[in-house]
């Protein structure tokens, strides 16, 4: 029985929100691994805001994907045919993928994960990319101290909920924001956080007024706009914004709304970096040390929100950018 | 004989550019010293643009000027009566001394200087704050290294002309962008950067593209808006951007366009840090006698722009905004 590989491919490049149309659905039969190569069963493939950059035929840190290319995507697999002596039929592994069923490798940044260490999907959520992100970005270009307030948008997010929850475990004073009264008091009941500021519902600025009488000291940053101006207006001396997303800015048709209260940089000898997770690919195993510790001690909380099927890719992509997911997105496209 | 003392107060909050009606001139006769008091009678005065800033009421890093109060700004003067045993008659000295021919002082914030080692308005320049500004900014925030590009807008103002030169010292390419083909020239050939930019004729970021193949390493940005939007498309990786001021967005009447480009210090991995000289006071001597060997050298060469007549000085003040002064912009009160 030869297996079929359902596949998603850019057929053009998205103005704005993702159509429909942008999605190229195509099938091809599972070829045999050629010499060196392994073949991947998809059982998880992560749904991450960065993608939507991706789809731009724009200078970035990583090429676009190109036209009628399968979509770029971090997954976890199970390696179902190998002509390479590093891998087993039966291991199990996470790399870029690719939204499809079943992806080829060489090998070539393919890392074998463990599934009794930790459920898979934690493989594409904390203990992966989000994960990485959230401990290399708030640790060493936020420089949290302990005492100092640090606040996260994106708080329920993939990356923003780690952030918190490390801001937490080193002593500081975590404010959240996120959209919706149940994503607040998740942030608050469940992961700790001090205070949880709803955007959809309540004036920020007015808001981090109230829980930061001290200012912002470090303020990491998943969605830009509104929110980043709102902070900006909020900052202790000598603050720290760590740049790591602007999703409210992904789907504009019109240019970037750039931070009209960024000289509050300059009133508070503030700084604003930007971080790619790439850059601390080198210290991956540190992260995942640690922060395995920390989930097997209970003090890091993980949540995916796990999407089934496929053919669902599309509407479950959507969901980073209207705010439906609560936890890392994860879309499962076989069964373990 | 009792002297008269010509004033200009802050007559109105000015909303966009300064109209003559924010302006309140006064005049009183000058008074004796109080006891620990002195006299000094004013001969220079610092026309500089963060004098914009000081007059609007909002939170910054140093407390607004009061409606009904003298103008602040830095000045240079002499001693005319002393009851302060610190300070004797004929005594040069510099500080906040207001826009007015003679000011009151107890001697804090007060230092005097010595007109044997350098012209006085040289104190209100490259030995003064936007001397400061530009050395520390560039050194402590930008960080150089030899062999960086580093580009500087404002460039042939008091600050920009020694943040490249400064540069050139320590080995840096530089890149001047300024308004007008006198300046550029007066950059390229007597200032010996190694390109300038006519911003009102050229396309700055055209014009980065070609001077700076390799991508821009520090950027000192006095001007904001358009020019640091075009910066942010030209960064290297791990760019350093100094937030020095702001001056093309000191008159909006519109919120302040902040940089739309700055998810480019994402993408590049790059910092944009605010810098208050105040911060460096305490090593104002450092810099001072640094700089002051390369002026003396040659290697540091300094420019000042004198307007003659306390009453000239909101014409003088405009300067700064259309870009009319050429090098340091200093208002002469009275005959040294």
């Amino acid at each position: 029985m030869t297996a079929t590989n359902h596949q998603f491919r850019l057929a053009a490049r998205p103005v704005g929100a993702v159509k429909d149309s942008d999605w190229n659905r195509t099938e091809e039969a599972v070829r045999a691994p050629a010499e060196g190569e392994i073949v991947i069963q998809n059982l998880y493939l992560s749904l991450d805001p960065a993608m939507r950059g991706w789809m731009n035929d724009a200078k970035s840190y990583i090429p676009p994907v190109g036209i009628n290319e399968v979509m770029r995507a971090l997954g976890v697999g199970r390696v179902t045919a190998s002509n390479n002596p590093k891998f087993a039929v039966g291991d199990h592994v996470t790399g870029l993928l690719g939204v499809q069923e079943y992806a080829y490798s060489d090998g070539k940044g393919i890392t074998k994960v463990d599934p009794k260490l930790a459920p898979l999907p934690t493989y594409l959520g904390t203990l992966g990319m989000p994960g990485m992100t959230a401990y290399f970005g708030l640790l060493e270009a936020g420089k949290p101290q302990a005492g100092d307030t640090v606040v996260v948008s994106g708080a329920a997010g993939a990356v923003g909920s780690v952030v918190g929850q490390v801001a937490k475990i080193k002593g500081c004073r975590v404010v959240g924001i996120a959209g919706g009264a149940d994503k607040c008091r998740y942030l608050v009941e469940e992961l700790g956080f001090d205070a949880a500021i709803d955007y959809k519902t309540e004036n920020v600025a007015e808001a981090l007024k109230q829980h930061c009488p001290n200012g912002v000291n470090v303020y990491f940053d998943n969605v830009g706009g509104d929110i980043l101006d709102a902070v900006l207006t909020r900052l202790a001396r000598g603050a720290r914004i760590v740049i790591c997303g602007a999703i409210s800015q992904y789907n504009n048709t019109t240019p970037v709304k750039g931070p009209a209260n960024y000289l509050s940089l300059l009133v508070n000898r503030a700084t604003m970096t930007g971080i790619v997770v790439s850059d601390y690919y080198d210290r991956a195993m540190e992260a995942a040390m640690v922060m395995g510790g920390w989930i097997a001690s209970g003090k890091l909380k993980t949540r995916e929100d796990i999407v089934k099927g496929l053919e669902n890719f599309p509407k479950a992509f959507d969901m980073l950018f209207t705010g439906a997911n609560q936890g890392k997105l994860v879309l499962q496209v076989a069964a373990e």
